[in-house]
């Protein structure tokens, strides 16, 4: 585990979190952190948990029932600005997640659960590619297909687009593309231990374009993908118009929602729960999950951040690590 | 107020509202409607209130105080038949509908409130419109902009495009359609009471296209509308990201949000209240209120329609009824 920036909420989250003996019973945690800034953490939060210092990657145990501190801070140099997006920050970011991620790939750690980065400090920090999804994915050597997953609850969402203008989302759908976001969730809900995750895919137009008089997509691709998926095993329903799909998904009928573009489905996972959402790096090689929420800089120092969804990010992340030990 | 398509549960709902003497209360309602139909909604709601028969619009009383009942059936014939579309049903519609027109533009009454209506039957029954809106906006002689609006408790929408492919959304979006999505979401709540309303404007692209790096029509065009808006006078608030607007909407920061695209709004709108949510006819010269729900015909004769949205959208006619009168 991981401190994210330190200008923003995430030490205090940790601190919030692991304070609590239940969730430190759940794992068997390594911190990679720089310690005064998880004393920052305990002093924001008031809450404070005791650590076994250790010196290098291959002295964390799994059987120790406190989380092991490794002292790092890379290329960063203290104090860090607080409240706002810096190089330094960004640095400290980049270069703690490096760690995990070669304790992980190494098999000393199962899963990676990171505190709120923020993108600005990050790409002041030299990060090259468009968000942290890319970068795991190069620092893994993964060239494969990946795709941010988000989670609230039981309910999962990938999207077959992402940051791109509405008016491309067209022309990306592809019967590929749909596929790897199909397989990509299935897949990871699996590893998350879901025996027979039920996947619901989205169409693009209103009412899936009633029969091709707006939109063809449903007809031309997204169904016919859909049809490809079910004949190589993957248990998948729809397309179903988007503006009801949810409404069942809340209730229970699906466990992962594939949406074709962003705001398909943030619109509605936000409004279901904006606290407690989680993001999995979705396609990659090992687990990696955070909270949906930012750094939250205006409310750096306050004492208030709210845990929630930093504890389903490591929940999630415990749960995964524990389906890869199996 | 009419019964909507014999097929479905319309007479049901009239029945089951209407039978409660608070609702009876708040208007002179004139119900145009084949008696028998009005009979065969008693029957299978189980509840029954009493009506004073009238023979022409001109005897209808505003101090009448039970629900004024002018027999009336146009060029249907029944029997008809329940649960599924036709030419018959459509017929029924259209013509009590038309005699619900004549009785408001001719000042006898001052809004409609219909209960659903079947596409499929309309069409069947000769509407050659794609949507009961714009054969109304016919049937008044009006050529000047309209627009469905979606309203959920105090939460209503406009969209500046409806039922056409995602991929064609952007190409329509004008300056001149969103100013007029918002001008008739305006003018509609000013017209149901709401003194100051609080209009927000949605962008398009995932994050308002993030500074034009993924869409620039937040940049281009809807960012400019919302600026000639608020000097012409309407104080609208945005444009706003799509993902967090309703968030901040449920919890009662604006009365309206203007969307884009269809599913911009209905995802959010069914999501927090897909029972309850009803349909204004926006834009036209007179007050028209449906329930946003259909016709349910899975459910015809069961007893056990849910009157919710049919009585929120009887409440909105009355209160924009009562504003005109003003």
């Amino acid at each position: 585990m991981v401190l994210g920036d330190p200008a923003g909420i995430g030490p205090e989250l940790v601190a919030r979190l692991l304070s609590d003996p239940a969730e430190r019973a759940r794992a068997a945690v390594l911190l990679i952190a720089d310690p005064a800034e998880l004393e920052e953490g305990f002093r924001i939060a008031g809450k404070r948990f005791e650590v076994k210092r250790i010196d290098r990657i291959p002295d964390f145990r799994s059987d120790v029932d406190v989380p092991q501190l490794l002292e790092y801070r890379g290329s960063a140099t203290p104090p860090y600005t607080r409240g706002e997006s810096t190089a330094n920050g960004g640095r400290y970011s980049l270069d703690t997640l490096q760690v995990a991620i070669d304790a992980t790939t190494g098999g000393a750690t199962d899963a990676i659960c990171f505190a709120p980065l923020n993108k600005a400090s990050l790409h002041l920090g030299g990060m090259g590619h468009g968000d942290e999804l890319h970068w795991f994915a190069e620092r893994l050597g993964f060239s494969g297909p990946v795709c941010e997953i988000n989670a609230l609850d039981k309910l999962w969402t990938s999207r077959v687009t992402s940051h791109v203008a509405l008016k491309d989302v067209s022309a990306l759908i592809t019967g590929d593309r749909i596929q790897e976001a199909i397989e990509i969730i299935y897949r990871a809900l699996r590893t998350a231990g879901v025996a027979e995750p039920r996947v619901a895919i989205c169409g693009l137009n209103p009412h899936l374009g009633d029969g091709g008089a707006f939109g063809r997509e449903e007809i031309d691709v997204i169904g016919p993908a859909a049809e490809t998926a079910r004949a190589k095993g993957f248990p998948v329903l729809g397309p179903f118009p988007a503006d009801t799909v949810f409404i069942k998904a809340r209730d229970g009928d699906y466990d992962a929602v594939v949406t074709m573009y962003h705001d398909q489905g943030q619109i509605a996972m936000k409004l279901m729960g904006f606290s407690s959402g989680v993001t999995l790096q979705g396609g990659l090689p090992i687990p990696i999950t955070t909270p949906a929420h930012g750094t939250a800089f205006d409310i750096y120092g306050q004492g208030r951040a709210h845990p929630g969804a930093m504890q389903q990010a490591y929940l999630m992340a415990c749960r995964m690590a524990a389906h890869r030990r199996r």
